[in-house]
């Protein structure tokens, strides 16, 4: 098996489509996205990876040409047509270009660190950089507005730009140029849960009466939550059972996932059933969010009628109550490092066979 | 096993818990969550779950007691004080309060359909309906704005808003009224992938090389892509295939699935690798991304150059290979029905135990 390589990090890392929605177009943006990360999340390597750098654009006027360039709104804000006269009057005050660096899709990236904090300056800027990018053969703009700078979004919608994703602190906006389908990446569509499955060598179970207004607040269940921000599902499990409970564990496996749909905002959720072997077991709940944890038989635990009749459940306590007792076998997580991105990630598979 | 329930569905559903980035706190939105999903698909089901219907809101001058009330602003946003004054002349002119209806989990979700079409009659409404949900021991304010009515989104960042997140055509933003940690739910974090390996009985694979500009262009590969919204896995990858390479195949079993983090917008994704079975041989490629396709023999695929010390890639045909060969099991997909959220979903595990 030495010559044996496969296709899949490549896929994924270097040839990966981004799935829009029906109906909307795909594109191979892996590339893009590591180079985005890179570049977000170090500064410095900007002008190795950039076509133009800050500093020269900070200090050119605006270098297009004359004529009259034509950028494209979306459908129903009508047609903005920027004609010579404007585009005179901007390079007549040597208005700034926006400062940006190129992605490898022949998109550009805005800086959100140096936005003109003045929006009128700023619409100035988008005006001129628009056509000047259009000029160039760029095709996906993408422009993140941090909270502060929120009266931008208005004066860059109005030239064109939709929403793309956002969180706490930023939106980001995206504008593509070209006359054909646009072919930019969707937002993310799903939350990661964990449930962690601790049992005991009495065969009980870790389980826990949540604080919250639902109707479940009274109910005995595994210790669950969702993934943070780049942690991985097993170590996400853990952490979950640690705060929820003040139980030390490993993860031995994942025995199943169940993936739902219209959850959140309409988005979907993956929930990772995980086996976590207990290494402590002293109870200490965590009391902004837990009404009560304790170790319970695993048929108390199922007999509970709230969970009657209900037949996922049922499936999930049959697998990691097969799994325990050797009946069973999930995936295991193995770190593995990829040639395509160069970075290391965990790759989920049964590893008995 | 009659007697068997177990907490998954319930953990999930009814008491799960959305995480959020570290040192952020966490909440149980599970059924807020549901109960959006219904209001926003179909507004039919507003006046059941509402306290306070729209024809109420709409006529109803602006409730509030006399007095002064402070509404809290995110932190580098300053502090507004509605002082009695500004509420007595919102009195005299009749503001109307936003329309709105009220979640489970003491939140208020606005009706994005009868945002008042001018900034200052928003700007008015929310400013009235802020202190309104504040006396009324409302946590959570929930407020889509479209596209069309970008305009105010800097109202509302300015009256405390924060970005929750986005999507093309709208954007949500967030107010957490107490005084305490924000329990709002984290926006969604991941994109999902999928891989088919189709194999015929020549143990032959079918692959593809993509149109994109990056490196890997020139390298034959799994047809991957990103799944829709709302989109099972299974079916993700079935529809991947088709479209790619025109080959109709059935869903076998989830093999292997490898978890990344910083891939886009600095998020993570999931590619799920799917066994395919054809049930057609013939190609035709989808030539708005897709070079080329053709069934090369496994060994030929994994001898590529580009592939060699690629781990990651690597493990994944073996693993595929293997359940080809019926020496490995992944896991198969079963719709099962949760009475906690009344729905069905699927369920991915390994049956052959």
């Amino acid at each position: 098996m030495v010559k044996m390589a496969a296709v899949m990090g490549g896929s994924q890392r270097l040839g990966f489509h981004f799935q829009q929605p029906k109906d909307e177009p795909r594109g191979c943006w892996a590339k893009y996205f590591r180079f985005q990360c890179l570049s977000e999340g170090n500064l410095l390597h900007k002008s190795i990876l950039s076509n133009t750098s800050s500093a020269q654009l900070k200090t050119s006027p605006v270098p297009f040409h004359e004529g009259s360039y034509v950028h494209k709104k979306k459908a129903g804000l009508g047609l903005h047509v920027l004609s010579p006269n404007i585009m005179s009057a901007a390079l007549s005050t040597t208005v700034e270009l926006l400062d940006s660096w190129d992605d490898e899709y022949d998109g550009v990236i805005i800086n959100p660190e140096s936005l003109p904090s003045t929006a009128n300056v700023f619409a100035s800027s988008l005006r001129a950089s628009l056509p000047n990018w259009k000029l160039k053969g760029k095709r996906g703009i993408w422009l993140k507005i941090l909270l502060e700078q929120a009266d931008l979004v208005p004066i860059a919608i109005q030239e064109g730009f939709d929403f793309h994703h956002a969180e706490p602190g930023s939106v980001m906006l995206t504008y593509w140029i070209p006359n054909d389908l646009c072919m930019l990446p969707a937002s993310p569509s799903h939350q990661i849960g964990v449930a962690g499955f601790v049992i005991n060598n009495k065969k009980e179970v870790l389980v826990v009466k949540e604080k919250c207004p639902c109707s479940c607040s009274g109910v005995w269940k595994l210790p669950t939550g969702y993934i943070n921000k780049s942690e991985d599902i097993y170590a996400g499990a853990i952490r979950e059972v640690k705060e929820e409970t003040g139980v030390d564990t490993i993860f031995l496996e994942m025995v199943a996932f169940r993936h739902a749909h219209l959850v959140s905002f309409e988005k979907s959720d993956l929930l990772f059933v995980c086996m976590l072997k207990p290494l402590s077991y002293e109870i200490t709940i965590d009391d902004k969010e837990i009404q009560a944890a304790k170790w319970m038989a695993v048929d108390e635990l199922m007999g509970q009628p709230f969970y009657e009749e209900d037949h996922m459940s049922k499936k999930v306590i049959d697998v990691c109550a097969a799994a325990y007792e050797d009946r069973y076998s999930g995936f295991k997580a193995h770190q593995l490092a990829s040639k395509f991105d160069g970075k290391l990630s965990y790759l989920y598979y049964n590893d008995s066979n």
